[in-house]
């Protein structure tokens, strides 16, 4: 629990950091006046991967470093972690969210204040600085909750999908301690191609951490006018979607890969154990 | 099958993901208006690229992970795949990109419509949008068709040149199952070298399945004026070019390294066996 | 300490040297003319993570290759480094950046110029050739001390803490030789997340060796209006931050980690003597 | 010999094919227009690298893969090679870069023409699509040869350097047949620290081959007005530059760290063999 709890609060301490410079603190430096562009995407997307790298390097070795709450519930519908598990993990995970925000915040206040002060807008309405923290859907999906959980879905099923390929060592799993590394590019692909619909949350404790820590911090119910307040009404989304999407990816997984690989992993036993049946 | 229908699925819902981000998701989020630019580009590149390695991670333990009909193709001229594999991978590979496609689609509809009613044009008149499934040539190839052909020959042929590198364990293949990561880095940089002529298809299924489901979804016989149909006239390229090109490559590795490699290993163990023969 | 002087050496020349393509290389390059985006951000990201990268790759196999005196300092308070070769290391690191700093200098001087001379400012003035050299804090800062010494304390912070983690053989460091490559990305990953509030030294030598050259070469004791002096009111935030921030992460690993990863390593070994206690 | 032909042509048919889509691909691709920016860089940048990642591991199992007659000479300076296979080396390298070259232009030659024509500028004028395949100094060096040259020597000699520490098995040289992924990044870090001076040719048959092709293939004698010709006057320089950076970067390696390495690995093989001599 220390591990997920330390893990999980690297993992924010450097992805909502990569958002804060991408967002203010690049933007806000002073050295030269930098507009937001297709490369703030880019710090953003090895920004949180590589922090899921170090967030799994951190706490590997201790807890497995799930460091994601649907990683942990996918992994107990699985039956490699026990149930009982689950709630300490989730908490631990949540705790950690929320205290990494904490710190981001305190390190980010004085660029927060002159980005919104600059964008002339209160801090309970500047969505700018709010998705440091928390996401939000993109401004197309309008009052749709059905386009958002999907993203979420889906993207925490390629989480998931991709990260049973990677342990697997019957399949092609990375050696030499090299795992951490490949699941952070996952994150890194997985902000470069479902990334902007919904911020990729794709981890409840990821968004609902900070975003506890926002509703404290000033920045309240914040909403878009005529859609949903992001606390009130959307939080739900980036907990519900990535917990479905976990147990979609791992159940694509172990029905479509781990049969034939599981038959062909006996197959070769046996033939290792029964050399009169090789081929001529 | 299963595996290639996978990989296959795995590469075009990143790598048309990737596209959708770079084109609709990103430009459209709605949080700041972000132009297209070269590091557009860079998503599109990474994004392509890691779709590869973890295509491959997913299914290089079950069929070796070809996810691409060039390499099916190539890899049974060479040899090391019986025919009679190559029409059932072929199937599946397509059918994988088909149905990423539509999932893709599903995700980025919202995004797609917003984009295409900002910029005014009707989806079946929308290379930006249909762009984020199939490819086309760059303009300024007007109505020839050999620049593209040549292009994707040449792309396709780096391909299979340095896949074959990658994986003979006798030249410097990467260990500890890294090779997934080190092939994805070769579609990096085709995208990073030779991307921008016809969108580096290099991949007959990769293009097909998600152009033959543009058809249906609204975009069907799409053609910039003066050139011909994207589907009636151009289909052909980005399937006859890559198939063409994958031969060429594993060719030129066979002729040009092969030999040296195997007389040198040859040497090497005859050395071991006799150090009779070892220099003073 | 020729291993520390010359590691050292190189993580300035490459690091700095990424700054001045980004800050007056590039842009003056004549070719074409580039602003000052998000894109340069990544270029000096990547050219410090990987000046890291390869500094630790030329020292690593001799000293260690800290190339850090907050390294240097946190590992002998953790009692892996005997306390009288702290000052021979420090000295060995400044004088190797203040070295690189020169050689950098004698590279771009023209580059330097040509910036200066298109901005019409005089070089004690440039705060923009200034930053290839060294350190100051974000403008939003104001006269604050405090807020780029909490950045420094957290960013060496969060570097010291992922450096246990990544060669703690029991928790899961990467084999085959490649922490180098991973520490690097260590250093990518803070100058995305931590590198704008206050140009990320996490260094001393880093900082103060460059620095001193400046103050010979032209810059002397330049400041902005209203703020303190960089040299003589600045110097020391990032030297005391990162020294205490490395401690703190150090710290951090071993009170949080290392009592589970011990008592888990003890656990794993006494089941190996004692098969007896194995469960059912 | 082939294997040094084929991985200089890789390097180059990958190393030009990144300025190609930096300079006239991705800004004339048609689909929506892009500027030069820093972002470029960034595709040069990994462009190169990748491409040298690439060149290496094709010819790495044969021939050593120097695909730089800079390297090959200072190997053979340092006595890793006999000298009677420099000059055949040389040839080899020099032919692979000029057939890449040619390669490239029939890729891109419509993409050349396409820039040119939208620039107004006559081909044997147009420094940007020269660019593609010949270096030459920013124009902030003006008439100085020693600025450039300077910047040859230290850019081939950071590339030796690390070169020598990354393949050196008593240090931390990286394992698991991954130094060719290494050394590429080496070039990546040197393309975003020493790049734009004067286009990092950092070895001579990469610039040679396709400057002599360009002789012929309608840029001539191309010069900015004011300055010297880029062939007739400037062609020397990396060639000569990157020779002699070579040897230097060689020499500070096996000057400053391979005794203390050969010293400590003494020690410790004596160490095994008397273990009479460990500390109490």
């Amino acid at each position: 629990m220390l591990a997920e709890f330390l893990g999980t609060f690297v993992l924010l301490l450097l992805g909502a950091g990569a958002v804060a410079v991408a967002v203010v603190g690049l933007p806000g430096s002073g050295r030269q006046f930098v507009e937001f562009g297709p490369a703030n995407w880019l710090i953003i997307a090895w920004g949180w991967g590589l922090a899921v790298v170090f967030g799994v390097y951190v706490a590997g070795g201790v807890s497995g470093a799930h460091i994601n709450p649907a990683v942990t519930l996918a992994f107990a519908v699985r039956g490699s972690l026990p149930w009982r598990k689950v709630l300490p993990y989730w908490l631990a995970q949540v705790v950690g969210a929320f205290a990494a925000a904490a710190l981001v915040y305190a390190c980010y206040r004085w660029a927060i204040d002159a980005a919104d002060a600059k964008a002339g807008i209160p801090r309970d309405e500047s969505l700018a600085t709010y998705s440091i923290f928390a996401t939000f859907p993109a401004e197309y999906f309008g009052n749709s909750w059905w386009g958002p959980l999907l993203d979420q879905i889906v993207g925490t099923g390629i989480l998931l999908l991709l990260i049973c390929a990677v342990i697997d060592t019957r399949n092609t799993a990375p050696a030499a301690n090299l795992h951490p590394f490949i699941i952070g590019l996952v994150v890194v692909v997985i902000g470069l191609t479902f990334g902007t619909n919904a911020g990729y949350a794709i981890n409840p404790a990821r968004d609902f951490g900070p975003r506890l820590f926002t509703f404290f911090a000033g920045w309240g119910d914040i909403a878009l006018p005529g859609t949903f307040g992001w606390f009130s009404g959307y939080w739900w989304i980036p907990i519900v979607g990535p917990l479905i999407g976990g147990i979609v990816g791992v159940g694509v997984y172990d029905l479509l890969i781990k049969p034939v690989i599981t038959a062909r992993t006996r197959a070769l036993e046996e033939q290792e154990k029964g050399p009169a049946t090789e081929e001529p």
